[in-house]
């Protein structure tokens, strides 16, 4: 499974000493070809790690050739020195590779931010991961990119001769922790990078975009989408950005499971709403009102906090219009007291919570976690 | 002190047993007059509880004689029974209090949302305030106004023959807990409606709009200012806004300082910014960055996320331009490692976040709170 699902690709997990307990900690993932067309999206926070610049200037041609991938340090607030260090990983793994180009060759990077990576370790990793990278490397490199993740994360989907296979780090687009989300998709289905570009936006929009596990972006963000065409396949479009939406939702739902020091996962389904625009503005919300997030830990169905949070939002309601359910109980009705809260069963890892607006036909899902104390633990330890 | 510290005001705090452990929960503050001026600014959120319903439209006529305060209940969410209610508890007191226009009365509640207030007991409670309201009751109306406050909020200020003070319950404009921000202020000083409003508007915007605990706006907070005029001075207008601003100031600090479960009171000050606007939208997203708060909880000078706060804003700056200071050591200069993170104290109760944007002069402090486990604890327990 993995980044190794689709032909064309190989890959690898390696321990190079970044991380002080000798876990694995450099992946590399190469497209061995033909093609090397490629898509990307990156976080929007505007302070950006220099791998998220450089990732970003490589895939300007719409081409990728490998991905190397360092957990153990996000190179992040780096400054120039930080840049460089990319450059160098970059240069590096073209060299270890013969026959790609610097330019072609992304790099990320996840774990503290504020740190600069200890490049007399990453370069001989990057060394070793590219000579023993193989076509059944994909798991040691999903293993290889974890920081604080429990599991490592692996999905594929596909049909008719071609695949789309993935890996994901994290614990949130929004990411908690020390933590970033990181996803590499790759596929043998023969696509041109603006294919690649729209199936890739497409699915992020409707999956990653919309978990939202503590509020807080990173700025290591990033998800690549690389195709080497080996299937000598070109699906239809349609076909191939469900495929691509597959794998994302998957892994989505994954990362949200894997949440740090959460016990419930909720999904939030706003309905009813005027526009994706606000049903969208009023999941956000809700996924991030602290005091919701608490009483869901306590398995306290308190609708209210959702009206507040609902209230917040520019989205267009009426508050005498909203009605809220949590786990199919309608514990409020027309903005009011609605049917017996003392119903509900939260026992459940999953919550939903369905709000409707009143105000439309538009319906999006957002996923968020609850708020516990290991989270505060979790995230108030630095060398966490 | 509180507000019966300014002349030609009463006030009484009773037990009406809305509380079930038999704690105070109704207070009422009385204007005897001669004036009745008044303003008030309510809540933002587009679901607003019945009282704040109620106290927009009796103040719009800029008078108000008394001001009746349950704790035990929000009144929120409670549909067209819950405005009756409102009415019903105004109506009560004017005929308690005989000579008062019962649209000249404010009701505030502060508990629960989306339960019914038990008006049997709350009535009841009304007239026995009346009947034993006098000019020594400040202190304990400021007591029946509690939620999960842990102590009582008072504060004064004023010279030269007249007087500002108040009461606050509360832990956060946006208030955390089942909570809400109340605030009734006092004055003997003579002025109209219009200029108790403008010094009213300038002291909130400078004092509880900045404090924000867990980023969850109520759907009940309200912060009245109301003037008897029994002094029979009219100070001069920068005076008077400047007392106004110191009480309101007073009264944000302790309710920072009493914040539910928190262990730090965190003062962001937002310095070299480009305008007012863009100095409050990066100190409230650094306010509200849950992963930045639990660092803060565990003494870490976790400056990485600090920016990555403040990237997510629409402010004007340059990443590579943003210094960042806590306790006085600028950890971060020009977007990457500065001064030592180890020279850091971080023991005591406050802690100052100097967030510098480089983009120009303007200054903001906002102050929140760290988020520990105590707080999801009192947060997801329903009947905390």
């Amino acid at each position: 499974m993995s980044v190794t699902a689709a032909l064309g690709f190989s890959a690898a997990g390696t321990a190079a000493g970044i991380k002080e307990n000798g876990d694995l900690d450099v992946a590399l993932v190469v497209n061995e070809g033909p093609g090397r067309a490629a898509a990307g999206v990156f976080t929007t926070n505007r302070v950006r790690a220099a791998p998220v610049v450089w990732c970003s200037q490589a895939l300007q041609d719409g081409e990728l050739s490998a991905v190397v991938i360092n957990s153990g340090g996000a190179n992040a607030c780096t400054g120039h020195e930080g840049f460089e260090d990319t450059r160098a990983t970059a240069e590096r793994a073209a060299l270890a590779l013969a026959g790609h180009d610097v330019s072609d060759i992304a790099v990320l990077s996840t774990g503290l931010i504020g740190v600069r990576l200890p490049m007399e370790r990453l370069l001989p990793g990057v060394d070793e991961a590219a000579a023993k990278r193989s076509r059944d490397g994909g798991e040691t490199a999903a293993m290889a990119i974890k920081t604080t993740d429990s599991v490592h994360k692996t999905a594929v989907a596909g049909r008719d001769g071609w695949a789309v296979g993935g890996m994901a780090k994290g614990a949130g687009m929004l990411a908690p922790g020390l933590a970033t989300m990181l996803v590499v998709l790759t596929t043998d289905a023969a696509l041109d990078a603006e294919s690649l570009d729209a199936a890739l936006r497409s699915a992020t929009r409707a999956t990653f975009d919309l978990i939202d596990s503590d509020g807080c972006m990173s700025t290591n963000d990033t998800v690549l989408l690389l195709s080497s065409g080996a299937s000598g396949l070109t699906p239809a479009y349609p076909d191939f950005a469900e495929a691509v939406r597959t794998v994302c939702a998957d892994l989505s739902r994954q990362i949200v499971a894997d949440a740090e020091g959460a016990s419930k996962d909720i999904r939030i389904d706003v309905v009813n709403a005027a526009s994706e625009d606000d049903a969208v503005e009023v999941g956000r919300s809700i996924a991030r009102n602290n005091l919701l997030k608490c009483a869901i830990h306590g398995e306290d169905p308190n609708w209210g906090r959702v009206l507040s949070a609902i209230g917040t939002t520019s989205a267009a309601f009426d508050p005498d219009q909203l009605d809220v359910a949590i786990n199919g109980v309608w514990v409020c009705k027309g903005g009011a007291v609605g049917e017996d809260r003392d119903g509900v069963d939260m026992t459940g890892r999953e919550v939903v919570i369905t709000a409707s607006l009143g105000a439309g036909t538009t319906a999006v899902t957002v996923w968020t976690n609850d708020l516990t104390a290991a989270y505060v633990h979790e995230n108030s330890v630095y060398s966490s």
